[in-house]
C-alpha cells in the first residue's frame, strides 16, 4: 500500500528536481549526508522525543535535558562520530542545554585567550566533559556594554591569587547558559585590579561547584535565574546568577594570552595581535546565520505545507473550498518568508568562505579587510535574525488559529529563537556599528581611498547618486544587474544623506546620537544589499539539477522585489526608481508568486527537514493534518480526567447556588 | 521615611497634570474611580495573585483558574457590584477563563438570537450561573467561513427534536473557551436540515454535561485540545473540542428569534430585521479596540519605566552610564507605541458613540449607516490589534536581555494577547472587507452616491487626487490640517489606484483576488486615517488639567508622523507629498521626541496601572527593578534544592567518565 500523502498532488506539481535542490540547500552532497544521517538518527531515537516538552514542568524539562544531554554524549561516543557528525547530531537534538555553552562558548574562550600551557591543563578535562563549563559574562546591570563590567579580580601578591568579588547587586553575573544547577567551571570576567590600577576586562577560570558533591564551594552563591518565554524553548536551560565573595584563585587561571599579571602584579601585554577575536567573532556570527536559515526554513516549511491543506472559501458548487496557499493575499506573505530562508543559506554559506579568509590573513597580520568584514559580520547577523524572528511569527499567523497550538511548533521555535536577537550582539547595537563603518566609509572617500569587499560599491558612489533605473516594463525588474544597482544606489544615497546630515551637527558624535536611527535605517539598506548581491553571486555559480536553478532565480527575485516593496519609501524618497517603477515592480512580484506557488510544497521539502525536527503537527510530511491535531488534543493533561481537578470545590458550587444560599 | 521611587525625579520632571491625565485616559471621572477601585480590590487579594502563573503545571495552572473564577464570583456577590464594577473586576483578575465566554458569548448569543420566551427559560439559569454555557461555532476544519461549518442539526418531525451529528472530523467544534472541561451547556452552530433541505448555520442551546455529576451526556465526546502559546496565558482557559454523535434536542431550543422550525418541519423566517446582528458585531469589536489599548499601554508602560532604569554605555568620567531612554534609536521605538496606546485609547472611545449611534439607528430601522460603520469596525479591530500585538513585542525587546525573563510580564502579555488577531474575525479578512467597501463606495461616487462618516473623505476625492501638501518647514508638520489632507490624500488615491487596476481584469472578483495584497495596503492606509482623525477632533475637545493638552498635542504628532515615516513609500509614490517633506516629517519627529522624553514616566504613570495588574518586575512603580529580579531568581522551581534532580543519574557520570569506561 502507497503510503498517505495528502501532498502527493502538490509534490507532482514541482517542475525541478528536488533531490538536487536538497543538495544545493545542504551545500554540498557531503553535508546533505552528514546532516540526513544525524537527523534520522535523532528522529529515531526515542529518548529524543520531544512532542510532550510544552507539558512539563520546569523541573520536568529541566531533567529531560539533563536526560538528553547524558544520552547524546553516550551515543556519540559509541557511535564514535567524527566532530562535524557530533555537532550536527547535537544540533538535531533541538533543547537548549548547557552542552551548547560548555562546548560552545567555555572550550573557545580558553582556546581563544588562553596559554599552550593553560591549554594543555584544561582543554583534555573539558573535551572528556570531566568538568563542564560556562561564559559568565553578562551580569545583572550590565549587557551590551561590557567595559563596564563590575565584577572585581583584585591581585593579592602576597598569595599569588586573584580575589574574584561582586561588590555590587548589579555586579551578580546574569543569564549564563548551563550556570544555573551544572556548571563545574566558568570563565568569569571581571576587572583585573593589580599594582593599584584598573586593568580593564578580563577572563578568567573559576571554579563553581565540587567535583565530588556538586555543592557549591564557599564564598560562591549560584542558582536559576527563573523562568523564561514560552513553555518550553529556553527553560530547558538552567540561565544563571553568580556571586562572589571574595573567591580567591591561582594567578594562574588567568587567561594569560593576550596579557599577563606577574608573579610581582605587574601587568604585562604580550604581543599577540588582539584583532584575532575578530576572527572568532567572525565564527559565530556565521553560525549564528546559518542557524536563522535553519529556524526561518522550518516556520516556512511549516507555513507553506498547512497553506495546502487547509481550505477557506472559495468553495464552488458545493465542490471543496480552496486552499488557502491559493489566495494572494497568503502568498505575498509567505513566499518573501521563503525566498528569505534561501537567501539567508547563501549568504551564510558565504559568511564561511569570508571566515575562512579572514582566518588565513590574521595568520599572515593582515588586518586590512577587519573592518570591512567586522561591520558585515555584525550586520548580517542582526538582519537575518530579525527578520528570523519576525518570520517566525508571521508564520504562525499563517497557520491561523490552529498556529496558536503549541503543537503546531511554532509558538515554541519563536520562544527560542528570539534570544538569538540579543545575544552575541543585540540587534540594535549591531547596526550603529555597521552605520559607524558607513560613516567612516564615506568620510575617507574624499581621500580617495577606496572601499573594499561588501562596501566596494561606494567607491561608485558619484555614479549611485545620479543614476537613473532603466525599468520600463515588469519584466526589466529580472535583471540582476537592474535590481544590483537599486539596491546600492538606495543604499549608497540612504548613506551619504546621513552623513550630510551628521556634518550639520557640531560635534560628530552629537549628531550620530541624534540621527541614530535614520543610521540604523541606512544600515539595514547596507545589509540588505549584501545579502540580495550574495543571492546573485550564487546564481552565477553552476548549479546542477533540472529546473533547480530556475526555482533560485525566481526565489532570488522574490526576496529583492518584496523587499524593494516593502522599503519602497527608500527607493522611491532617495529617487533611485520613480513610483511607476515601484509599481511594476509590484506587478512583476505578483507574476513571480504564480511561478513560485505550484513549486511551493516541493521547495520546502528540499530542506529535508524531518518530521522530529519540524515538531509540527501542522507541518508534518504527509499533510494528515486533522487527525493528528486531533490525536495530539487527547494527550492533554486535562483529559487525563473526565472531570477536572477543582470542579468539587470550585464548579459545583457555583452550580449549586452554594455562594448565593450563603449570603442571604 | 519617604517611600523608596527611583523615578522619583522623572516624575518630578513632568510638565502636565498626571492626576487629570489619569481622568482623561479612563474617559471619565466616574470610570477612573470604578477602574481604580477594582484595579486595588484585585491587586490585595491574595487569591489574584498571579506572579506564579507561570511556574504552574498545566493542571494546577486550570484549578487555579477555577478558584479565581469561583472566587470573583463570590467578592462580586458578597461586595453587592453593580454590573460595570463587576466586569471591572474580572477585567483586573487579568486571568482567561470559562467565565469570560460565559459572559460574553454564550449569554449575548441568547439575549441576541433567543425569542423572549427563550430568553425568560434560559437567561436567569445563566445570570445564576446554575448552568454555564459557551459558544461553539468554530470548527476544526472551519473557522473564517462560518458558512463552511459541517456540524449538522437535522430536525426529526416525528419526535420533534433536532438531530445534532458530527459528520466528519473537520466538523469536530475547536477552541470555544470553556467548553474543554467546565460548560454545562453551549450554544452550537449547525447547518439546519429540515423538510429535505439544507438551511445553513444556526444556533441551538445544547446540555453538554450532567448538572449533577457533570459527565458528559450520551453521545456527546468533549475534552481539553491541548497546550498553547506560552507558559501562562491562554493555558488557563479550557478551550475545547466537540462531537456529537446523534445527540438530540427538543426542537425549542434552536435559537428562534430570526427564523424557526415549525412543529410540521417548515423552516420560517421572522421579520426581525437580520442587520441588528451588526450592532453585537460593533460592540464586540468596540470593546476589542479599548482592550487593545489596555494591552498596549501595559507593555508601554513596563518598557518605558524600564529604560529609564537600565543605563548602557555612555559614562564619563566613571559616573552613570546613559539611562537607555535617552537614547534616539530607542525613542523612535517607543515613543510611537506610547502615542498609540493613546491614539487607541480614544478611538476606542469614539466607537462606543458609534455604537451607540448605530444602536438608535437599528431600533428605529435605520440601516443606512451600517455598511459604513461595520467597515469601520472590521478595520479598527484588525489594526489595533495586529499593531498591539507587534508593539508588545517591540516593547520586550526595547528591554533587552531581562524582557525575555517571564517576570517582565512581556512573554505572557504577548502569549495571551495574540489570539485577539484571529478571533472574532481574522485580521486580514477584516482588512478584505474594508477594502470591499473602499472599492464599492469609490465605484459608486461616478453615480452621485456622497459617501458618509469615516469615509465622507471619498466625497472629496478630486481634490484629494491632485492636492498638494503646503509644508515646507518641520514645524508645518504640526499643523492638524495638513496631516489630515496628507492621510486622507494617502488612503484616496491607494483606493483609487486599487479601483483603476480591478477595472483592467475580466470580473471585478478575479481582480479582487490578484491584488488583495494592494487591497490590504489601501484598507490600512484607510483605517489610520481615521484612527488620526479621531485623535484630532479628541483635541477640539475642551481638555482640562495644566499641560495636559499639549502633552496629547504631542503624542497625537509623533502617533501621525510616525506612521507617515513608517508608511513613506506610499505617501511619497502616490505623490501626497514629495522626499524633501518626508523628511521634514522626519525631522519635526525627532523634535518631538525630544519634547515627549521629559514626561515619559508621567504619561505611563497616567494609565493608572498597578503593580499586579503590570505584573512586571521591571514595569514596577518604584522602579526597584534589580532587587527585584533577584528576588524573583529564586523562586525559581530549580532552586528548590542546590544540587538539581537528574544530577546522581545524568550529571554524575558524565563527570566521571562512566559512560567513556563502560566503553573501553
Amino acid at each position: 500500500m502507497e503510503p498517505l500523502d495528502y501532498h502527493a498532488e502538490e509534490r507532482s506539481k514541482a517542475s525541478f528536481d528536488v533531490e538536487e535542490m536538497k543538495i544545493v540547500w545542504a551545500g554540498s552532497r557531503h553535508a546533505f549526508e552528514i546532516s540526513d544521517r544525524a537527523a534520522r538518527l535523532v528522529a529515531s531515537d526515542p529518548v529524543f522525543q520531544k512532542d510532550n516538552r510544552t507539558m512539563l514542568s520546569r523541573k520536568e524539562l529541566f531533567k529531560d535535558t539533563l536526560r538528553k544531554t547524558a544520552h547524546a554524549v553516550k551515543r556519540t561516543i559509541e557511535l564514535n562520530l567524527s566532530e562535524e557528525e557530533t555537532h550536527t547530531l547535537w544540533f538535531y537534538v533541538d533543547q537548549p542545554a548547557y552542552a551548547n555553552l560548555h562546548w560552545g562558548m567555555f572550550i573557545p574562550a580558553i582556546e581563544g585567550q588562553g596559554t599552550e600551557k593553560q591549554k594543555q591543563k584544561w582543554l583534555p578535562m573539558a573535551h572528556n566533559m570531566q568538568i563542564i563549563g560556562c561564559y559568565a559574562q553578562t551580569e545583572l546591570g550590565h549587557g551590551s556594554n561590557v567595559q563596564g563590567l563590575e565584577t572585581t579580580a583584585t591581585f593579592d601578591p602576597q598569595t599569588d591569587e586573584f580575589v574574584i568579588h561582586s561588590p555590587t547587586l548589579t555586579s551578580s553575573k546574569w543569564w549564563p547558559g548551563g550556570l544555573g544547577k551544572v556548571s563545574t567551571h566558568a570563565v568569569v570576567y571581571a576587572r583585573l585590579r593589580t599594582d593599584g590600577q584598573d586593568y580593564g576586562v578580563h577572563g578568567f577560570i573559576v571554579q563553581l561547584r565540587s567535583l565530588d558533591d556538586h555543592s557549591p564551594l564557599p564564598g560562591i552563591t549560584v542558582g536559576d535565574i527563573g523562568m523564561k518565554f514560552g513553555s518550553g524553548a529556553y527553560n530547558s536551560m538552567d540561565n544563571g546568577l553568580l556571586r562572589f565573595d571574595h573567591v580567591r584563585i591561582p594567578r594562574n587561571q588567568m587567561l594569560m594570552r593576550l596579557s599577563q599579571v606577574t608573579r610581582e602584579g605587574k601587568y604585562v601585554q604580550s604581543d599577540v595581535p588582539r584583532q584575532l577575536v575578530y576572527g572568532t567573532m567572525v565564527y559565530v556570527r556565521q553560525i549564528i546565520v546559518s542557524e536563522a536559515s535553519c529556524a526561518l526554513s522550518r516556520a516556512v516549511c511549516i507555513a507553506t505545507r498547512y497553506s495546502a491543506v487547509r481550505r477557506q472559501f472559495g468553495s464552488e458548487n458545493g465542490g471543496p473550498e480552496t486552499q488557502v496557499i491559493n489566495y494572494k493575499t497568503q502568498q505575498s506573505r509567505l513566499f518573501p518568508l521563503l525566498a528569505s530562508a534561501y537567501a539567508f543559506r547563501f549568504v551564510g554559506e558565504w559568511m564561511k568562505w569570508l571566515y575562512t579568509d579572514v582566518s588565513k590573513r590574521l595568520q599572515a597580520n593582515d588586518f586590512s579587510t577587519l573592518p570591512e568584514v567586522h561591520a558585515c559580520a555584525a550586520g548580517l547577523k542582526s538582519i537575518t535574525t530579525s527578520a528570523t524572528a519576525d518570520a517566525i511569527e508571521e508564520c504562525r499567523k499563517l497557520c491561523g488559529g490552529h498556529g496558536y497550538l503549541s503543537c503546531s511548533g511554532l509558538p515554541e521555535l519563536f520562544a527560542v529563537y528570539i534570544p538569538n536577537c540579543t545575544y552575541e550582539g543585540d540587534n540594535i547595537v549591531m547596526l550603529l556599528q555597521v552605520a559607524r563603518f558607513l560613516m567612516k566609509t564615506i568620510s575617507r572617500l574624499v581621500s580617495g581611498k577606496m572601499p573594499i569587499g561588501t562596501a566596494a560599491y561606494l567607491g561608485r558612489v558619484e555614479h549611485l547618486m545620479q543614476c537613473h533605473c532603466e525599468v520600463q516594463r515588469a519584466e526589466d525588474w529580472l535583471k540582476h544587474s537592474i535590481i544590483l544597482e537599486a539596491f546600492e544606489a538606495r543604499s549608497a544615497r540612504m548613506s551619504v544623506a546621513c552623513a550630510e546630515s551628521l556634518s550639520r551637527f557640531s560635534t560628530p558624535e552629537e549628531g550620530f546620537g541624534e540621527i541614530s536611527a535614520d543610521l540604523v535605517e541606512a544600515a539595514v539598506a547596507h545589509c540588505q544589499l549584501i545579502i540580495v548581491s550574495k543571492f546573485i553571486e550564487k546564481l552565477q555559480q553552476d548549479i546542477p539539477g533540472k529546473g533547480v536553478k530556475t526555482q533560485l532565480e525566481n526565489l532570488c527575485n522574490v526576496y529583492a522585489l518584496s523587499l524593494l516593496h516593502k522599503h519602497l519609501g527608500d527607493f522611491v524618497s532617495t529617487g533611485c526608481i520613480t513610483p511607476k517603477q515601484g509599481a511594476l515592480a509590484n506587478e512583476q512580484l505578483r507574476s513571480l508568486y504564480s511561478q513560485v506557488r505550484p513549486n511551493a510544497i516541493a521547495l520546502v521539502d528540499a530542506f529535508n527537514h524531518t518530521d522530529h525536527y519540524l515538531g509540527s503537527v501542522l507541518g508534518c510530511y504527509d499533510g494528515n493534518v486533522y487527525q493528528k491535531l486531533y490525536e495530539e488534543a487527547w494527550k492533554s493533561p486535562l483529559n487525563d480526567t473526565v472531570v477536572p481537578d477543582g470542579y468539587d470545590e470550585y464548579i459545583r458550587p457555583l452550580l449549586k447556588q452554594h455562594f448565593r444560599t450563603a449570603r442571604l
